[in-house]
């Protein structure tokens, strides 16, 4: 199997990167474009073509044994259709079918883009050896998947591990979701610079208001930049002690954005996560930083269109 | 495999049920004690031990191929011990080891309650047929456990679906556990009972401040009781709507003594389903009362064994 290759595709709001990877997470091609993400269904459709096309052109294609997609959900990955909060032109939209006709027929796997990370970390990354592990992205969203008994566990539609959509504040502040104090209100990038601001802290000259700002405001010891990074651990530390509780993971890879602040995320995360991982079988639970990089997406994608290939591969003999 | 038997232990904090069980989740001998919970770890076991003694007395305990146990949590299947919360006699107890040896050697498989009465629903009760289920009990704790693409997931200790102590409070009222806000400490019966009394409401002539009499008052109409089940139904919304969006569960069923206050407590559930179940893949999401009664523990540890028994049969083939 691992001299088979498979072409993979990483979908987002903001771009469509495609690739052929190797039975070893190689990638040996790439392709990308912007996602048109303001425009009409079909037009999204075509960026995702014009990868497809640059990829098909490749002489490797030849070689490519299935399409692996990790995609902005949610998705439905029994009916084969994304409907990407960012992308408001794709509502139930037949991916799946559409790429299949744009791939010559090859078999298509649909992930949501934080199991895809997850596939990744798993196979090649911070959880590489672990049979049942959470890993999430917490940038301007949150987002994760997770592994269960040694496998991907991406769930009926493909949505699994969706960490920043649970409620760890019940009474809390309002979710664009339409829930109240999901992890992704308190901890994503936007809500630590966000509540910094409220609370006072101000920018630099350069007026950069990001959560890497309010992030390196915290290293210098500004105490409201602290307090924002710290009530982000909290929450997180909650969604990441429920998961452990309710399927006995035993290890989070955290990644993206804001995870790029280290230990003035990690510390009190950690500390946190004492707070709130309290039984028994929950307390040797690890949290560990991300070690894919920009790639992940396309590496689980791809890890999920092998895994099928197997399986085929497997049924057949 | 129908002919069958096994032994099953339901082990809890004030009783020891045994039974031997037929394939079709029948019981077909009783034994039970009374646990001496209070007393040191050898007199717990002799307990187990005499209710042992009488299955293996029966005439059909020579059919019995395996004993299931269903235990009062923590406990730790990869160790095969326990730690019941509520029998301090009992510290990563070899309860698998002392069970064998009183069972002459037969197999045995140990998983905690709640994942017990999760084995029972999904065999014969209100999860049948559904391949993704959360199954609680919420009576004077909060316990449940999970069903994952049409099998029990027990998770490596044996103690998945432990929803009872995930945070959906996280800055709320310190829970025994060490955490703050968790299901339990919001939803379980006798917190139920206490923000009652807390608020104002008062018994009846026979002095019953259980979360049963909350019950009858609110079905009468006080709105200091309805108040309480409301907050309960709540804290059960955000810990059932975390669940399905992390690992996407289609049904979740609720037993114990605090299910029993009917819609009560169903009626605002379901409607506090809609306000934290809110993304596409969980909006289907149903909540219904527990089908199996008392014997659930029992039916469920038999049900551990026999798929244990049909694990050896067919890896013998």
């Amino acid at each position: 199997m691992h001299t088979d290759l498979v072409a993979a595709l990483d979908i987002g709001g903001t771009k469509i990167a495609g690739a052929l990877v190797d039975g070893h997470g190689r990638i040996q091609a790439r392709a990308q474009r912007a996602t048109p993400a303001r425009e009409d269904g079909d037009t999204v459709m075509g960026a995702v073509e014009a990868v497809l096309a640059e990829l098909t052109a490749a002489p490797l294609w030849g070689r490519a044994t299935a399409v692996g997609i990790g995609s902005a959900g949610p998705v439905d990955a029994s009916a084969g259709t994304v409907s990407p909060v960012n992308v408001p032109g794709w509502r139930d939209y037949p991916l799946v079918r559409r790429v299949r006709d744009a791939a010559g027929g090859l078999p298509v796997e649909l992930i949501g883009d934080g199991v895809a990370i997850t596939a990744a970390e798993h196979w090649q990354g911070a959880a590489r050896g672990h049979d049942n592990a959470l890993c999430m992205v917490v940038s301007t969203g949150v987002g994760g998947g997770l592994v269960l008994g040694g496998r991907l566990h991406p769930g009926p539609t493909g949505n699994s591990g969706h960490i920043g959509h649970i409620s760890v504040d019940l009474d809390g502040d309002p979710c664009p979701c339409g829930a109240r104090g999901c992890v992704e209100r308190i901890a994503s990038g936007p809500n630590i610079a966000r509540r910094a601001l409220d609370a006072g802290w101000r920018p630099g000259p350069d007026g950069d208001t990001s959560a890497a700002a309010v992030a390196a405001a915290a290293r210098s010891g500004d105490p409201v930049a602290v307090a924002s990074f710290e009530r982000a651990a909290q929450a997180l530390a909650a969604g990441i002690a429920a998961t452990a509780t309710l399927v006995e993971i035993d290890i989070a890879v955290v990644g993206g954005g804001v995870a790029k602040a280290g230990e003035v995320l990690f510390a009190p995360l950690r500390r946190a996560l004492t707070d709130y991982a309290t039984l028994s079988f929950v307390q040797r639970l690890a949290v560990v930083p991300a070690q894919m990089g920009t790639d992940a997406g396309l590496v689980g994608a791809a890890a999920a269109a092998l895994s099928r290939t197997a399986s085929v591969t497997a049924a057949h003999v």
